[in-house]
């Protein structure tokens, strides 16, 4: 690990990058992904709530950091396919300790919720 | 860890969560203080960047989510203090896992970028 490296330095590259990973739909992508190659619209459908032009930009984004390759095949009308890198696979590892820690902590945040409004009321 | 919820829903409450964990500012935040007990000014003066605003609608909404405590001290001017519950410090473990990602993976990264970039033009 290069440890010259700082994310609190506005102009670290890291902190970038951060902002690339720290974006929800960038998140998602990399966890439907996760479990396998999947066509744009089994992923659309795999992510509810995404539009098209988020899901376009995301994997672009994630095409370009070498996280996600693209197949295309000549097929009418096309198919595009989309799977994780070795790199991306690796992202998947990182983002999944994060999903599971919302799932695990999900009640707690609830309840903390519920505390400070009716403390603010 | 409940198995009923899934962050691929949109009307699941862990994808609300997701979307606030996926941040920029809240990752940097709670990195910040996972190394202990910060003061409003040293916060700011910590994360390069981050404007005055950004500041305290992150801290807010980490306070209302049960992740970070403030404790107010009487002093002229007023001390505000901010320090990670026990919940705030088990996510800053989850955030250390991506940022230690983005560490050890910026190299590749930026290999990647520019063989993208070069592709293209």
């Amino acid at each position: 690990m290069n440890v010259d490296f700082d994310v609190m330095m506005d102009a670290c590259p890291t902190r970038q990058v951060l902002g690339r990973i720290a974006d929800k739909w960038t998140m998602l992508v990399v966890l439907a992904l996760d479990d396998g190659t999947l066509r744009f619209s089994q992923l659309r459908a795999r992510i509810r709530g995404v539009t098209q032009k988020m899901l376009t930009q995301t994997l672009r984004g994630l095409e370009r950091d070498g996280m996600v390759s693209r197949e295309v095949y000549p097929t009418v009308p096309v198919t595009v396919e989309y799977t994780l890198t070795p790199l991306g696979r690796s992202l998947g590892d990182a983002v999944t300790v994060i999903r599971n820690w919302a799932y695990g902590n999900m009640l707690q945040i609830e309840a903390a919720r519920e505390r400070y409004d009716t403390a603010q009321s």
